[in-house]
């Protein structure tokens, strides 16, 4: 018997348990270091079985990554995460990303033994409907899960943001004497996060940030699901990241717990982000499918599992974990000792400077300042009183400029299009530029990245993280938006040069099916305004919905305000509403409802039909998706049923039909769009009064 | 008065200019190599005025990249680049790709200048509608471009496809004495490029697969849109290149000839592919604006033009261009030779072996092998005989087993999901494994660069490629299907895992919204088939769509065969067919449609709503674009006008209103998925056979 103290957290009493065989597992310098790392090796073996036999019982699962990170993770989470497992929402606390998040039953694993609140028989219900253990870590799901991960790098890339963040918190908080915002992000990436290019996009950036914060823990097991990489990935990835300006730590064996630990060490220390290069073993300890890629996506089977129990000398049933092993994973006193400390020094800290004290906790508490409403009401009025036709890019740019300095969370930033996005606003600051604390990123030409950092910002708290591209441009990024809104995430996107009155730039850069395809992503709100004050509105309601994702969809060319003077602001927040009624009060025979910069056409032709003695309603739906969550009988007042409806937008037609009910049609754009002139090619897709009175004539001699 | 002859195609006779005031241009080194440069200085000048003015009449575009890469491209263009203008589809063409696509007038100007049809008033015409000199570069717009560009690194990773496709069919048809298949493949990419994520993936393929042909000028400009580089991309390129191992030609002066050249001729020698890194200043000879990012995207201005003129010593109005310099850009004569020197070694090399030579032209003319309708009509019998529940995804394997071996141009991969996806037949032959030619792709975790490597084996002529991942992962590679789309590019995209049934990996996973999203991209055929058979008319019809890309979107589970044994074919090839009219030949009161997986469901709904006394038409829509090319009278015999009708599809539902009308219900999903096993999330998003049934009863309920 013994006791082992390891440098944070850790304390197991035990026996040294069998040394594996090194025909499956590797020689590590375990002999060198005696039998206390043995017994830290039955830590990670416990993560290990946990794994297996979790994913033997749902006869599902990735068994092969947790084999062979347990050994790192252990290290990890036993000696190095500063993490309070009875409150997962420790503002403070290191933030864990799992980016390769196929390897979700190690992560379930580390929770469970560390003492947040997973059971066994959460464990147990790996992989089925509704249980806490879904086969993905899923943010909300899981106590301690940062981020829906699976989807490969993007959890990679939404640590850069929470890195970020942490580096931008600090630099606006604390102060001399006063540390409150300090803490790392360790990030774990598999062959296939560094592989996708969203990787390039983000390391890129956080080396250029210099966020010496983020630490990666590469698992560099030599296979991915095909096979052995070494077909298709050749990188010598630490030359890539040294090229990216981190501190890389090479060659290090991850099943050697004690070079683990001085790489972490090392990472620490290094004012770089750190690239931790682990040479692992897949599904380490399984006699026939170490190191092959049949380990990485099914369960290893009864025959291999019993295998792996002798191999590792681990003698329990499943999910039955001696009491010496639990208690040595316990991070709960330490976890609580550590919030302890940090919330005396948040009290310190709240004392010497009550004003900043009360800011960080409004930000970290999604609450707008008080003098939103203020800034909101002035913003406002501006916008009601200016009559001039607008972009309303530019009625976007007005708004930050109104609001944002009021609002210090607001972090902007755009993939390159700063001024044509109207994303950055007077007096914001630069990160790319000297002096802090910054407000606004420069991306660079990375809108992937862009998203899912800004994803990452929000994640982490504090932040209400801004966006902007073309929207065409949207593609690039689309399963970053996909993310947030899986995730409830509140991250604004700020999507520019919304149709083909883009014009010259040509088909590449007029978006057609963009803006359709955004508002089939569920639980994403899609804001297409057509004036400045719907603009207004449009932040307003995207500023105030911390409970999702926001698209901020806005024009390059000026639009016509549409909007009268004394609007009724409340059918603006409905996200449809009846802009012009019928005009003497009796029911229309005709609704042309559209968005945008076709609210302003509808409203032309509608001048035209009445003059030809048609009743016509025009409707502007600037949000579907807020629209839909109104009652049924205030959007069947909008969109009367039975009565012919035209609907307008220079975009794919398909999902407005879902509008149209029997009675009506469609006046969109269902094929690539052309170069030239903006007018010239709206009036080439038909988007002209003439052309939609016609339509609407056309519709109506139809019968509806 | 003198004569200069360059190594290839330029002569050209003049007297020197007047060197460029060493405050607007730099100094290089010009001097050492006499007035000889000089002269070749204005061949670029050339290039620079025309774009400049160009720009300038458009009133729109962008002059930046075009005067800085003039230098660069002359050398290029003039001296390595071997085209024919007279045939820009001569197959043995060297492949020039401008991956900055926003520098279209620079392209424009080469191919004007050296003899393309694109003439004078063509460049007058810049930006203009209808117009052969689009904004950007609009592949089928303009002879002599290849791929349509602008959304940045997309051209970059289409030559990375290119290159490939030269080297697959110099290993195929090659042999000794008769070399067919020989040229290289050239790039030009700007910062912009390099920094987006899919410059990461197509170059770390690049240097795996060793593309010696494959040769990147990277316009070194450190300059983007939002002002220098230095903010936001600090990345050490020519470090990070050779960690892709590629050859890197650092530090070359962009506007030094000489240097230029040197740089591309240890390019041309250098068997790894070739990054050369030209320093170059942006909007080169402007005195107030080289060097600085308002070049970018906006005309110079007639002041700053002319200075530009007189900087760089050129005298002659715009558009009009010196004999001397035209007969010196004149490359028709130099490609008209190059190309009969290979139409002789063609003649030969058919001499020698007319099998080869007869398939080589076949594949280039995209005619499919006369075999063909054999394999396909034994791939038909077969799934007519097979009674076995199966998932699509693996019909498409067992198509592929069938077909392939006889469609030597069927190139196909996966982003590491070969075997998921059902893409890597019995017998194909890996670009991964020993032994050659390869007819596989193992593309690793790297969908984007995979769609976009696509589009370049289709454009270079010779492939039909198709390409695997999951559904949900489409989002990654969108922008790239996008672009196939665009090009009319007969590209195969095979994605699998095709709804929630995909169970226990969990919303990540789990395609919602990524079906519609596909379909509302114009010019793109999205085939969801319900069964082996459906699955083998899919693939039949992709075969044959060369026009456009297809997308096969299958099943991870197994699906119970629908279509009867005798099921009329034809009907299939329509998209949209009656699977099952209502059975006493009377008018339906309902029709269940659906597609892929959820035609067994609607199948067992009708016979319980049969026996309930409903008359029931089950529609199976695996294409809906091609069943909205078929007539008026069959789209309404299949889909009935008036009738109430149900869809159903495990997908968001929004898009199928359009086949409505104003009388039917959508069963779809407009939430995230659940992570269990698919049985059981089906169930809860009402995937049974009851909830449809209940579901039909209300909507006859309601009246229709």
């Amino acid at each position: 018997m013994f006791m082992l103290f390891c440098s944070r957290g850790f304390q197991v009493t035990g026996t040294s348990s069998a040394a594996p065989p090194t025909s499956v597992v590797p020689q590590t310098n375990t002999e060198t270091t005696g039998a206390a790392h043995q017994d830290s090796r039955l830590l990670a073996h416990a993560l290990r079985v946990l794994a297996m036999d979790a994913v033997e019982v749902a006869r599902s699962g990735h068994p092969g990554a947790p084999l062979g990170l347990a050994d790192a993770a252990s290290v990890l989470w036993g000696e190095f995460l500063r993490h309070n497992p009875a409150d997962p929402a420790w503002p403070n606390r290191d933030r864990f990303v799992l980016s390769n998040g196929h390897a979700s039953m190690l992560l379930y694993g580390l929770l469970h033994l560390t003492g947040y609140e997973l059971s066994l028989a959460d464990l147990k219900a790996f992989r089925q409907l509704h249980s806490h253990t879904p086969g993905h870590p899923e943010y909300g799901r899981t106590p301690g899960v940062e981020m829906s991960t699976g989807p490969l790098a993007q959890g990679l890339a939404a640590a850069v943001g929470m890195a970020l963040a942490e580096r931008l918190l600090a630099e606006r908080y604390n102060r001399d004497g006063h540390v409150i915002v300090d803490h790392r992000t360790y990030v774990i990436v598999g062959d296939g996060c560094l592989m996708e290019g969203l990787s390039h996009e983000a390391c890129s950036l956080a080396g250029t940030w210099g966020l010496g914060k983020l630490i990666v823990l590469y698992d560099d097991n030599g296979i991915s699901i095909d096979g052995p990489v070494s077909g298709w990935m050749s990188d010598d990835t630490a030359m890539r990241f040294a090229a990216y300006g981190w501190h890389v730590v090479p060659d290090v064996d991850g099943h050697d717990l004690q070079a683990v630990r001085v790489a972490l060490q090392q990472a620490v220390a290094d004012p770089r982000p750190s690239l931790i290069d682990l040479k692992t073993i897949i599904a380490y300890g399984a006699p026939l499918k170490a190191g092959t890629a049949v380990s990485h996506g099914a369960p290893l089977g009864v025959d291999e599992v019993r295998a792996v129990r002798d191999i590792l000398g681990w003698p329990h049933e499943p999910f039955v974990l001696p009491e010496k092993i639990t208690q040595a994973w316990d991070a709960r006193p330490a976890g609580a000792a550590a919030q302890a400390a940090w919330q005396a020094r948040m009290m310190a800290y709240a004392a010497a400077h009550p004003e900043l004290a009360a800011e960080f906790e409004r930000r970290l508490a999604q609450r707008l300042p008080h003098e939103y409403e203020t800034v909101l009401e002035a913003a406002l009025g501006q916008a009601r009183q200016d009559a001039r036709p607008m972009a309303t890019r530019k009625a976007s740019r007005l708004m930050l400029d109104a609001m944002a300095p009021s609002i210090p969370e607001l972090i902007g930033g755009s993939a390159d299009l700063s001024e044509s996005n109207g994303t950055e606003w007077t007096g914001s600051r630069s990160i790319s530029a000297p002096g802090q604390p910054a407000n606004y990123i420069h991306y660079g030409v990375r809108e992937f990245a862009m998203a899912m950092i800004s994803v990452g910002l929000a994640r982490h708290g504090g932040f209400v993280p801004y966006a902007g591209t073309f929207l065409v441009f949207s593609d690039y990024a689309r399963s970053a938006v996909r993310t947030a809104a899986m995730m409830d995430q509140q991250v604004i996107f700020v999507f520019t040069h919304d149709s083909i009155a883009v014009g010259e730039d040509g088909p590449t850069h007029q978006p057609i099916e963009q803006l359709p395809s955004l508002r089939l992503i569920p639980n994403l709100d899609v804001w297409r305004p057509a004036d400045r004050l719907e603009t207004v509105i449009a932040w307003q309601m995207a500023l105030e919905q911390t409970l999702r994702p926001s698209c901020l969809i806005l024009s390059r060319q000026d639009c016509p305000r549409v909007t009268p003077q004394d609007m009724d602001l409340t059918a603006l927040r409905r996200g449809g509403y009846i802009l012009q009624g019928n005009q003497d009060g009796a029911a229309a025979q005709l609704v042309l409802a559209a968005t945008g910069s076709e609210v302003a056409l509808a409203l032309d032709a509608a001048a035209v039909l009445r003059r030809k003695g048609v009743a016509v309603q025009v409707v502007s739906l600037p949000c579907t998706q807020v629209f839909d969550r109104q009652s049924v009988s205030y959007r069947n007042m909008v969109l009367p049923p039975g009565v012919p409806k035209l609907f307008i937008e220079s975009a794919a037609s398909a999902p407005w039909y879902r509008y149209v009910g029997g009675c009506g049609d469609v006046l969109g754009i269902d094929s690539f769009g052309e170069s030239g002139p903006g007018a010239a090619v709206l009036a080439h897709f038909g988007f002209t009064m003439d052309h939609v009175v016609n339509r609407a004539q056309a519709l109506l001699a139809e019968g509806g």
